[in-house]
């Protein structure tokens, strides 16, 4: 229950472990076309190019800048959290510029900032933002965002790492261009793989490039051969994981028989309860509850708790792993992550009963009574 | 048995399903230390930065030349097959100029030539290539390359994505400096790893770099941190394949337990009686006696066989799966891997069996007795 790897369902390790075939193999071709399929259900999306890359969401994150972002090119970058620090990294170590819309940690991304920043630099190339924010639990409102980005003739690049298959994303309608995201937080497969979408008008881009892509592993005229986006030939550029590609197509299968209306509900219901559990302690949230992310939820640790002690007694007494604040909320906050498979009545209530428990042995001052509250809950949902 | 992915082992597969743990767990970091251990046995080296890098070979190679050389310099690059290429293609897109030292494909490196472009390129910073090319099925005498780049002051880059574990590979008796590999060859482990190891001299020169690595993702300061290497502190940088790694360490045991000399024993074995099966049927070797790889056999395609058709019939027939030709060499060749725990005597007579029929369904004028040829070399050895 940290911030990912989430816990990955027995269906999906079963199905990562099955005999390796060749890459090359028509039944792989056919397994890769249904994880094209299935991607473009769970980004909402009719995008061609609707890919996993092969290693996890940083170089997927890479992926989209690098294919889009040329020396000397401008993108504005939103941070308000640990990840748009990383992208701001991605777009120097291109030789482009990245104008910064910084926020507090533990708030969203401000819009009406945003927009004034874009009418500022009108030269802007790109807009990249994070739309759930790992380190903090917050969300940004993606669809304005989008829409600015557009308005300002701007290709908006999402990071929707934590936010797939937990919140509503919806790639088409928002007119999102370049997203990624990672298997490991709410599809509950294993980590090591980014899935990719790319808009008709970011692929008109990256074909219209003058400058060879930095990266050669994800270069995605190279990846988008590979893939057989579009009519042409399939064209070998390395060698799929197929295993762990056994594995998403597995947790896809799943993302799609229980719906994406189904999904995003059981997450909310679970992080009511939880939080409703934190509240009859007496914990607070670090995030308003208008941004709060169901799948990922940022508790203030209380004065004179032990962060790191708790954590050990939770992970050695309890099998529970629950995150540790990240960057400047390091100590300040515990992460607790709520996502796909992992989110589920059982594990609410074991989280809240072993953190009860715990912080009342080491002598924090605490309300009794989590499990209640968070039962009340559920049975309020019937 | 083609080319790659091998057949991996039911170990491996075992351990690659077992329950995700956070890539931050103790148990993990503990594995990540093992992994390094072993990593520095199959390589044949004490090399502190050891590791396995979260993505295919293609990203273990991207990671090596980014990050030894910068814009504006030079790197000797030599090629006899298809991953010279690639290699100046990541040579490129830095920035620096590659000089291609070009031998036939199915021949090694040349030495000589490799020496005297050294000399008349004093300024060169790096010279790279392949130890054993997967295109065609030959190994190159990486001993004296790697010298050669010691006597002029070069750092030596070298693909040993299908030597590792299959021939004598001696990272630091041979001085060599990057050194990157694949998982999916003769570890027999699922594809999408590429360990890595580097010399104490290419963390120096990495450490002395004014520009930043192109790519964050590969930047292996920042990836030197994620894996402990020295007494520094493990610093997040991605989230790690956390089973894949279950697996890479498992293939890693396996190597273990049977031993370098054992193995590459092995893989001598198997290859002879695969060439003596191939022999009997009238088949030729595209490679030179002394050059060839024995744990990837290139065979040249007889005249008026339909390449298509009988690659076809073995895959759909007998459940066997052998490598196309590739770049210059499609339809010419086809590759026979005997790889890791793929390399062993079921598999040679099955594939001179199921070729042997196939050939002859077909109308292909070739011999007969392929089994009872390789059966000879099996009962000599004894």
């Amino acid at each position: 229950m940290g911030p990912g790897p989430s816990d990955v369902s027995p269906r999906v390790l079963e199905a990562l472990g099955r005999p390796t075939i060749g890459h090359l193999d028509p039944s792989f071709i056919d397994l890769m076309d249904d994880c094209k399929r299935l991607l473009q259900y769970a980004f909402q999306t009719k995008n061609a190019l609707t890919i996993p890359i092969s290693a996890p969401g940083s170089a997927g994150m890479e992926a989209c800048f690098v294919n889009l972002l040329a020396p000397g090119d401008k993108a504005i970058v939103c941070q308000n959290g640990v990840f748009g620090g990383r992208m701001k990294e991605n777009v120097e170590r291109i030789g482009a510029t990245a104008v910064m819309v910084e926020d507090d940690w533990g708030q969203p991304v401000d819009v009406a900032k945003v927009e004034e920043t874009l009418k500022a630099h009108p030269d802007a190339k790109v807009l990249a933002f994070v739309h759930a924010e790992t380190s903090t639990g917050v969300r940004s409102d993606a669809a304005a965002l989008c829409q600015l980005a557009q308005q300002h003739d701007c290709l908006s690049i999402v990071d929707t790492v934590t936010s797939l298959g937990g919140i509503e994303l919806i790639v088409d309608a928002w007119g999102a261009d370049a997203v990624y995201s990672g298997t490991q937080k709410c599809l509950s497969c294993v980590p090591g793989i980014s899935p990719v979408t790319f808009s008709a008008k970011a692929v008109d881009a990256i074909n219209a490039r003058t400058h060879k892509v930095q990266s050669w592993f994800l270069d995605m005229q190279l990846v988008m051969g590979y893939w057989g986006s579009g009519d042409k030939k399939r064209a070998y550029h390395h060698t799929a994981p197929v295993n762990a590609m056994y594995a998403l197509h597995e947790s896809l299968l799943i993302l799609e028989e229980e719906g994406l209306d189904a999904l995003h509900a059981r997450h909310r219901l679970n992080h009511n309860a939880l939080v409703a559990g934190l509240a009859a302690m007496g914990l607070e949230m670090l995030v308003d509850e208008d941004y709060r992310l169901p799948q990922l939820n940022s508790v203030v640790i209380p004065n004179g708790t032990d962060d790191a002690a708790v954590r050990a007694t939770l992970l050695n007494d309890y099998q529970l792993e629950i995150g540790a604040g990240l960057g400047t909320l390091a100590g300040k906050v515990w992460r607790i992550g709520l996502m796909g498979h992992a989110s589920n009545r059982k594990n609410v209530l074991l989280c809240l009963d072993a953190l009860e428990n715990t912080l009342k042995a080491q002598g924090v001052n605490i309300n009794e009574g989590a499990v209640a509250a968070a039962m009340t809950v559920y049975s309020d949902a019937r």
